[in-house]
């Protein structure tokens, strides 16, 4: 069949790992955790499995994990969500992200991101028939140019889509970002996707700054959030989003039927976790903020310039002391000559991109890190 | 915001459950056992999960799943689908089903589907722009009728939506009837979406007629099946579906942006099933036919009037000698003055539906069905 997506290939994140794997590389690509979470959330996998919690999920999630995650946007963004009409639990934050782009991008719509911009969101938007118009962010800073934006913008701009803390760049937005967005659009009706994923993976002062803390923009928000990024499970696959309960009425009726519920019993494990340890996530900053530490000192050596990491568990590495390549070619060789796989920042990205960055997860354990790092200060 | 969707309510299934919870009625509405799948299942899934298998899935499934349904596929069907680009695993049927519609219906494409259908094919199909085009079965055989399909189909037609054994009528397609499409459809460039779901619940002679044993038809076929159906896990929310190497890398483009991939464990676990017990599903249609004809037999006192069931666990009622109430009506008035809860037919239709006939589940302990039966048997 002739293709509704033809530029489209497969994810970076599948070719890099599967590259990693065919070179035996140390795999920095992909982001996901070499290290398991929490035990008391697997037994309570098995337990639920055990007792029977093997069918259907409610469509909008199980109760209890709906009323822990009300519970927890109180105690993070002093702001509860409505239990029953306003938290949606999906099969991972991309179909959060999928089911909002499709609930509210009509044909003709347009859509601004920031670039680099997270890889699945403009396939979600040209399958709406939206028109996507992307402002470059610059390093190392990567600020948005609100300039830029509000000429950007038009009466056609139906959604905005941020991320905060950011994948790749690892920077954050501040209050007043959220400030200027409000500025910017609060005069026409345009919403605001804003994938914070991450929100507990966040080194900057002050802390991660979520849109559910905008009382104007949250009236016309959508807030992304995984639990396979805080509980280092993402092959679990639950997530959810925020939005008040008309745009969730929108993006629950995407949501039934592109996958009507998700895996009842991890819910409900996960609903059990939230009681148990409510705040499980305060330890996450420090956590990673080691790891973080661990891989930049151990990379002091090379002929890498590290970026300023304020969020997420990825590093940007400035490659241009080293190499000519674009920054696929290098990801490429690092993989197969140096043995360790990275994300090539281009890719999330439209068009020229004259940067020599390439992207690490340090969300392995020491040794890991410690292995990669002394193969990167060989070169 | 307004509504992509606008004629769009909850699906029936999660409308007459919660109507179920509210009236305290037994529910026979939403398709789901009241019992549990494979103890082994089970443990495997714990296993897999404190052995570590927590992080994201491979984008198409793990390995031993899509080796296990090669496998599978070829002791049913007698025919082998590639391992590496003709299956794919998804986040249950539903979504293999939104996947599929997704990536081959493009703004202005025609889609046939057999009225009465399941209630996730149109807004797919509407999401995508495309037109959906009906054709009225009839009871009490629910047979195509090719002459008014030919009429129907045009250059423009671009996909027809096929259900088999048939959700919510219970008949299943004979190889004639694939025929018949393919005699058809088989002069341009139309795919077909078969939803087998219910493939391994055929109390039919010659059992459950796959696309995949068509010789044309698979060639543009895609076959959707699901786990939660055959293992009675409705909640673990794992299908898949097997297409053609270019069909499926095109569902692929859409399913790594909708979901990317489906938790890690369960797809472990329901390897290992399927390695340990390959053909557990050949008990499966003496297993529910005795429950079937338990329903069959308790109704026996009733007024209704009970239709042919060849599979699926669905039994369809015909009540036109008990009232006059249209099919929504009834079962609002059955679930909260009877106690028991149905699904009415006329909301897998478009327009016009003048039958009296409503779904019963028969997925549930003998107490249940017989609770339920003399309920009915009351009126
Ligand atoms: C969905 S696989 C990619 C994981 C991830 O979010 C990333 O590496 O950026
Ligand atoms: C997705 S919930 C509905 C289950 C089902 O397939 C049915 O009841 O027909």
């Amino acid at each position: 069949p002739d293709s509704k997506l033809p530029a489209l290939g497969t994810t970076i994140f599948s070719q890099m790992s599967a590259l990693a794997q065919e070179y035996q590389a140390i795999n920095l690509s992909q982001g996901f955790p070499d290290f398991d979470g929490p035990e008391y959330l697997q037994q309570q996998l098995a337990w639920h499995v055990s007792q029977g919690a093997n069918q259907y999920a409610p469509m909008t999630g199980v109760q209890p994990l709906r009323e822990a995650i009300a519970e927890k946007t109180q105690r993070c963004y002093d702001y509860t969500p409505d239990v029953n009409t306003e938290i949606t639990v999906t099969a991972g934050a991309t179909e959060a992200l999928f089911a909002a782009i499709t609930a509210l991008v009509r044909p003709g719509d347009e859509v601004i991101c920031f670039d680099p911009s997270y890889d699945s969101y403009a396939p979600a938007v040209a399958l709406s028939g939206g028109v996507l118009k992307r402002i470059a962010l610059q390093p190392p800073a990567f600020r948005p140019d609100w300039q830029a934006f509000s000429e950007l913008l038009s009466d056609k701009t139906r959604l905005v889509i941020l991320n905060t803390p950011h994948n790749p760049t690892a920077t954050v937005w501040q209050a007043a970002d959220f400030d200027a967005l409000w500025q910017a659009i609060g005069q026409q009706e345009t919403y605001v996707l804003s994938d914070e994923v991450y929100e507990h993976i966040c080194f900057a002062e002050g802390g991660h700054f979520s849109i559910l803390q905008h009382p104007q923009l949250r009236e016309r928000g959508v807030a992304v959030s995984s639990f396979g990024k805080t509980y280092h499970m993402t092959g679990w696959k639950v997530g959810y989003c925020v939005a008040p309960a008309a745009i969730s009425a929108e993006i629950r009726k995407v949501h039934q039927y592109l996958t009507f519920a998700v895996n009842t019993p991890a819910q409900l494990a996960l609903a059990d976790m939230l009681r148990k340890e409510p705040e499980h996530y305060l330890d996450l900053p420090a956590f990673y903020r080691q790891r973080r530490d661990f891989l930049i000192n151990a990379l002091q050596e090379s002929r890498f310039r590290v970026l300023p990491c304020e969020g997420t568990y990825f590093l940007l590495l400035d490659y241009s002391a080293i190499s000519d390549l674009d920054d696929v070619s290098f990801c490429q060789w690092l993989t197969k000559e140096v043995g360790v796989a990275a994300i090539p920042l281009s890719v999330f990205c439209d068009g020229e991109f004259p940067h020599k960055l390439i992207r690490l997860c340090f969300a392995k354990q020491e040794p890991t890190l410690q292995a990669a790092a002394e193969r990167l200060c060989r070169i």
